[in-house]
């Protein structure tokens, strides 16, 4: 396991945990000043600044990036597919202009909370399939541009309305579905308070293995949590072991960023720098 | 599937649906009058009313039980471990005075959650055994008074604090391990607010069968969810295709009661005899 203590060479930002204090270009500046030498950006941060603007900031700031947030909400009424499927498709391209490694999966739940105006619908089992036929479909894409794909498990607590896809195993069941080759081209990314509770995590980890591990992202799970979307804590705050994590997905060959993504209510009244500040510490005392 | 559309005669009350209204002693007179012919009542409120006074009404009542909230919150320091071996003893006592099929046990999370005052960890797998433990030393004791024992899986949103145990599969897993003879006496209660988001539920109702489904609870899981806790849906106002997993059960062979627990700020700052009628009128129709 890589020792952070002495620096914060493998922390990446996700640049929602900074989303209220300022636009991109903003971060960007931030991270600059406190030495953070990786992000990953969201869509609509991108979009705000511009396309072009925002790849020209990355590359002058000299960033890496540690993945582009986000693809998926493949779940719609059939009004609403080609739609999704071209918005994907545009993040592909996004994704290569900016220079990521990968796409980060956000697959949808229900159709109605998925992709709005789709007709409501109370069948998972079919948001199931269409995550599975619509990560196949916008794989053949990204094939073409050579842009890996990761499949975010989110908690079951946003199974309606986020994403259907909620534990390691059924990410990786996803995975060997629908690139059995293990092509390199299909993974998952790990976020620790999506997972932390799962009694399976470790073997999944195991079964996971380097070739299927592509993000590793952290925050902690607080109790009580005020806000099922908004209240995720600074590491360390919370009850998870984020190092028995870490170790685990570096065991199995897992070199890259520890990338921290906090959607928080009260971080995102703090000052930019104070909250980087915070992250840096954390990042090399409890990651 | 059994049809429900013409009477409500397999709807039991869990009694924290309108516990803020009543005591337990009004909540029964509020069944007979809307001719419910079962609870599952919690500890608490058998506390506050005296337990042979709680019998004596249930049985002058002609009240059917569908289970005894609750047993459980195994986790804890070594210091409280044997006041919770002891608290889930009474408990067993408890639930054969008031004649009830089942305990339902709510395993317990990290032990400054599960047993306040416990030292905090946040070693997770440290947990998952210590409720293999006391389950199993529970069930000794609930053998000797022939009192099945019924592992609640709770929404993986409450691993921190209230159950460590998040998952049919985990649940059965813990069945195997301790009762591998299926001895009749340890199984699962499956409330359709923790597990409905869980792609592999139909194959664990499967795996279960008849001998291991002691109890299923139905509510519904709303979005959003304003409150981790106490912002659960009475069934119909929600995501979850309840029918399907009530057909699920049934066709393994469970013939039980739906027993309707809902924690609401919402439906608790209603009358309590809107309430029961609601949860008549949805029981006929959506569950």
């Amino acid at each position: 396991m890589r020792d952070f203590s002495s620096d914060h060479r493998w922390l990446s930002l996700n640049t929602a945990t900074v989303r209220k204090q300022g636009d991109l270009l903003q971060i960007i500046d931030a991270c600059a000043r406190q030495n953070i030498r990786a992000i990953d950006p969201w869509r609509d941060q991108v979009a705000s600044v511009g396309l072009d603007r925002a790849a020209r900031a990355v590359r002058e700031a000299g960033l890496d990036l540690s993945g582009y947030c986000r693809g998926g909400m493949f779940v719609s009424d059939a009004a609403h597919r080609a739609a999704a499927r071209d918005d994907n498709r545009r993040a592909v391209d996004e994704a290569k202009a900016l220079g990521a490694p990968c796409i980060v999966l956000v697959v949808g739940g229900l159709p109605q909370y998925s992709r709005p105006g789709s007709s409501a619908s109370k069948d998972i089992a079919e948001a199931w399939g269409r995550v599975h036929d619509g990560i196949a479909e916008m794989l053949d894409y990204a094939r073409s541009a050579n842009m890996p794909l990761a499949i975010e498990p989110l908690h079951p607590a946003y199974a309606a309305d986020r994403a259907c896809v909620n534990t390691t195993r059924q990410a990786l069941d996803l995975c060997d579905a629908i690139d059995p080759a293990r092509s390199g081209m299909l993974g998952v990314a790990l976020d620790v308070y999506h997972i932390w509770w799962d009694f399976e995590l470790m073997a999944q980890i195991a079964r996971a293995g380097k070739d299927r591990i592509f993000a590793f992202h952290v925050c902690d799970w607080l109790v009580p949590t005020r806000d099922i979307l908004n209240d995720r804590g600074m590491m360390g705050d919370g009850v998870i072991d984020i190092k028995r994590l870490r170790a685990a997905v570096e065991a199995q060959g897992f070199a890259g960023y520890s990338e921290i993504e906090i959607f928080s209510n009260d971080w995102w009244t703090r000052p930019m720098d104070e909250v980087l500040r915070t992250c840096i510490e954390r990042h090399r005392t409890v990651v």
